[in-house]
């Protein structure tokens, strides 16, 4: 196990005990179902970033900030139990969701509540109300772009003239701004200046971007255990992936694959698509992607927590490697 | 018309002023939909206790504190939005339901923009931050418990042992704690101490109960054009109304009553019910409920702006009269 590993394994038992406490015995069926898929685990990797973002920023303030660290992570958790209503998911981290066991209105109110609950609890980490107000505006703001970045990605479907620049500012905001909340509101609460905030924002956003492009790489190229679902599905279900934008620019015709695929079907357009250098070209974004956020990080002091930061930018593109 | 509606009438006109601003022109479905029940008009009653209790408490202070009533407004919307997709209903305010002209999804992310807006604009007041804090906690708590409301609502049409201290809970979540945060986050922002701010939540928490049980009866006993529903929709549906509830423990069956119901069967029931005492019953209870918010006042300094506050708890009460 990497020192990285063995950070964010500990992160998450923290994070999972504030959880337990807060969600683990909930009564009511509403709030049983707003714990759900809180309680079915999770890397927990906003909380993370909230907690190394502040200590990068004043070492030891993280403390203060564990009700901030949950609030990201409900913030999260909100929007999953939302996004699996919109997209007829039936399971995720190996349990049914939220309107599966339940129904779709007590989903729709699960995520609501999550959603109060991500405010609430900005409000009651240990820091100034100036710090507080500006987190507050921050994670709204935020919000309403996820909403945006997950409409987008709906639209997309129905679309076949999606570009690349469309598909950034997709998963910019699908993504990568929960991840920029993550580190700039932890900053911030730890008493970060603008210009702090900012750079943590964008470390934030570009290692959310490529944590994305990443994960359309997984569902391509790496087993079933590691990304939790079928090999290829991103092609079969024609999504507007990076690598899908990329074929279709460079002429190569990826409808033929809309339908069941065997292993030997997708270990063929493996070839096809590294042939046409276009995988290399997705990693290379993806990278870049990660170099931009580490750079951003450089106006910080030097500190243990920074590079771990930086760890996580590299861990995101290096996962299913 | 009375002083009271004319003020009610300039506090809309101002609140859709600032509601078209912000929303008359905004780009793509998603804000489309989002901005759509928020253009069909409405009386702006939240945004109205805002800015009476803020002036209450201190004088003049409301022009800095109009986003903090759109907030209000925004939140009421954001709960209508998603209380009609689970409710199943297709028209609000004369027009179709946003997941009617749109779909389920977008009206489901359309309720998330006004969500995290409704933060913001709290925030974008011109109050302390120590005050927005407040507020912003204020505003999460109360969100969570209308989740809680519709929750119970929905659970209730599933049972038939529904007390009236159920019922009392239920319409206290769904719609009294929206206007008791409406009061007191229009006090907090102005300034206001703990006290106060408890005496005006409490104003706005039993005014809003009142508001509902007026509501039930009007359901019953005003035309259709002042409910814009059908008359005796809530008997024909069953719905565990404070009316039904007291029919059910005076032994009066309106289990005959869920049907079609032609104005005769109504007239009927009307009399069968004031003859039980029921209505008499209900009656008194809102206006118990109207009595305690103005006593809550009791306070607050003598103002315009307080007498204008107590008319809106008899106001409520008498609509439909």
């Amino acid at each position: 196990m990497t020192m990285l590993e063995d950070y964010l394994e500990k992160n998450a038992d923290r994070i999972d005990k504030v959880i337990h406490r807060y969600f683990g015995d909930v009564h009511g069926d509403l709030f049983r179902a707003s714990a759900h898929l809180l309680l079915a685990g999770g890397k927990r990797l906003r909380p993370a970033v909230v907690i190394l973002a502040a200590d990068a920023v004043r070492k030891g303030s993280s403390d203060d900030l564990l009700p901030a660290a949950l609030a990201l992570e409900l913030t999260h958790n909100f929007t999953l139990i939302h996004d699996d209503i919109m997209d007829g998911d039936v399971t995720r981290r190996g349990v049914p969701t939220v309107h599966t066991v339940w129904d779709e209105p007590t989903a729709i109110l699960a995520g609501d509540v999550l959603y109060a609950k991500a405010f609430e609890f900005i409000c009651l980490s240990d820091a100034s109300d100036a710090a507080k107000v500006r987190a507050t505006k921050m994670l709204a703001r935020t919000c309403a772009e996820i909403c945006e970045g997950q409409s987008m990605d709906m639209a997309f479907e129905k679309r076949d003239d999606v570009t690349e620049l469309d598909y950034l500012e997709m998963v910019s905001k699908k993504t990568g701004v929960l991840y920029g909340a993550s580190a700039a509101i932890g900053g911030i609460l730890a008493g970060a200046n603008p210009v702090q905030a900012d750079a943590l924002y964008q470390f934030g956003l570009n290692s959310g971007v490529a944590f994305q492009i990443q994960d359309d790489l997984i569902d391509l190229c790496a087993n079933t255990e590691m990304s939790g679902k079928d090999r290829g599905s991103d092609i079969r279900e024609g999504k507007q992936t990076l690598i899908a934008i990329k074929a279709r620019e460079k002429g190569l015709d990826l409808a033929p694959y809309r339908r069941e695929l065997t292993p030997a079907d997708i270990d063929d357009l493996i070839a096809r698509l590294n042939d046409a250098g276009i995988l290399d070209e997705v990693r290379a974004t993806a990278v870049e992607r990660a170099e931009v956020a580490k750079q951003a990080l450089a106006i910080l002091p030097d500190s243990e927590e920074k590079e771990i930061l930086m760890e996580i930018a590299d861990y995101f593109i290096a996962r299913g490697n």
